[in-house]
């Protein structure tokens, strides 16, 4: 009876189900509040929708990347959580950690609609981009070492294999960071291209291990 | 055992409720959002309050389309996900898709609000209209068609009936935006009664096949 | 076999869980969006607390009063949907209806709050406050005659009971409508003192119908 | 079965499922609400990246501070909440109680950024804080005596601890009010520096009071 209790008690205070419900908030309100940063062009007298459309052109940029960057944020942390039956004080705190970047995002996204191809802002915008991914990787380490908290045991190898689809766009991030001095165009290109290095990685990863259920539920 | 443990992580990868999470949170954060469109008005001394409302008119025209128009997507939604037991890579990315016109919509409310008749933000906001109901077919299409992720089957009248309810709205948000140039004024009449032709294609769908429990659950 | 799978189609369709999900997304984000109408003051130098507080006191009034139109708002719409057990279109529509002056409010908080003593912010406030009593009014009178959607019967005392809640305080407020040309300041008395007619009205309802498990749900 | 559908009625009624959702909510979009106050900074020409961070600081300190004093709240309201099974008329508004300062703190934070080291800025912010401690304080102290609310009984010694979690972060932002004028730096050194505070508070009654599983289970 006591144990009983105290066995509940630990199950209501371990649930990952707020810690989903507070996620998912955070990641739906950035989703939506990146629009913001598209304000409504000046049209002069006898303007033609393409000069419109090519006003707001940088600021569309910034909103379209952000967005594929919070989407692909938000599936892997639905794939991690998947895995994750219950919460301890660890995940709790890394989970914050990692909406931390995300929330700054829309101000990243705010830079680089402002000073499209200024290396500052390309720079801020890449270190926020870096700050997510080391973060989910933090995340990942300490949740599939913890079978505690795990719904299925995490094997090795795809383990690794969660390391290397979040760490290969971290240093995609990087490059994009190191040349947005040199040229800003390029800069933007690879922080626009990344997912499409994310997308191939699932593929590769689903490819080379076919057994691994982990691995193969990633979206 | 092992068997059980696999089948426990498809079905916890697989799961649509944090995609339910996120989609109820991006549609309640634009309905939302709207209002921030409706400025408040500089009143000036002695003015009626009848004056008053007509300078916000413009943009609280925009925010009622706006709004209906999302009630209308979320109704789509949930209508079709009352028939998807689970999730595949397909149905997230393709909910994305949906999600992202969806996000510029406040955008578009703001372009019409500030250039009412204007052809150019009439065209961007018919654009925006297009895409919703693009990506929505596309979802559909989709869905409909993968039994392993349906909760019922769905059949070909069924499916037929869903293409129908969402492409006719399409068809007339492309006729809005052909005459968005020579009659502006009848542009924004179509965005606005459009919602009236969602609601008679429904009621022809129930009439027309009401055996069919699928297109009788639509909202 | 086939009517069962007839029953799930129909159990998830009319499901309330998502619009739920929905409202309470809404309920929230208006509660937080309210923030954004108090604006950071101008301190000159040397000005004390006091008066910067002063400066920024209408926006603060307009911010406490919404803050608690939409708590009461919300705490109805969880007593209505606690006898809620399925939706129908019916029950979606009205739904929304509810919500949009709802959505509307944070407009009507920021015209209180640059217009504070003007009769036509006075009167547009107080026309959104009556558009969610008669909405809200609207869903109560739908849900309590249709048993399909109830969890439990709703006996003809405690509609009343009901109706009588939401309807008096929309009577204070046409009372505050009508004064707000003559008497500015009574109408935003009006306006604020309302909830406590309501925690008063809840009381008396509890007292006089203690048998009834409806009217004693009421937040 | 008269009495099981009474029992429904009342189960229904006091399920806190809805004020979670409503919480979660409010929480998420304060989150991220807060990165509506770093303002895109203007970058003069050859600027360099250290240059324009050092102007958008005070903003960035501002939001970071009151991102962990969210996260902190939220975190409490999860350990609170673990513990409640049911919901009753006060603890309902206790919570919309509590969430009204953390609604307000965007507002602030704004001050914060915008006079960071004016005394009348950190008062304010300084005030919100305690607000929070103190609303927090009231939910507890209501909650812990209330054994119809409680999915398992707190006893003296675990609800001392809960007392102490609370109070003594407020009796360090009173210390920050009350040193804002004389020393401002100090204040907000004492604002930034109460989560390090709560931290070792939680470590010190995890290890006094190993046996409890209500402290055990704070976040």
């Amino acid at each position: 009876m006591e144990d009983e209790r105290e066995r509940q008690v630990y199950e209501r205070g371990t649930d990952p189900t707020r810690v989903l419900a507070l996620s998912d908030g955070v990641f739906a309100i950035i989703l939506t509040l990146l629009v913001l940063e598209i304000h409504v062009p000046e049209l002069g007298a006898g303007q033609k929708l393409g000069q419109a459309l090519r006003e707001i052109r940088p600021s569309l940029v910034a909103f379209l990347i952000s967005f594929v960057v919070v989407a692909i944020a938000w599936a892997g942390h639905r794939d991690l959580f998947a895995l994750i039956r219950r919460t301890d004080r660890g995940i709790v705190w890394l989970n914050f950690l990692y909406l931390l970047p995300l929330s700054i995002l829309p101000f990243g996204a705010a830079m680089l609609a402002t000073y499209e191809r200024d290396p500052i802002a390309l720079r801020i915008y890449g270190l926020i981009l870096i700050a997510i991914v080391v973060t989910r990787l933090a995340t990942w380490l300490y949740a599939t070492r913890r079978s505690h908290i795990l719904a299925t045991p995490v094997d090795a190898r795809a383990r690794r294999g969660g390391i290397f689809l979040v760490a290969l766009p971290g240093v995609a991030y990087l490059v994009g960071l190191a040349v947005a001095d040199a040229a800003p165009t390029l800069a933007i290109w690879i922080y626009a291209l990344v997912p499409v290095v994310y997308f191939v990685m699932i593929w590769v990863l689903r490819s080379s291990a076919p057994k691994s259920s982990v691995t193969e539920g990633f979206t």
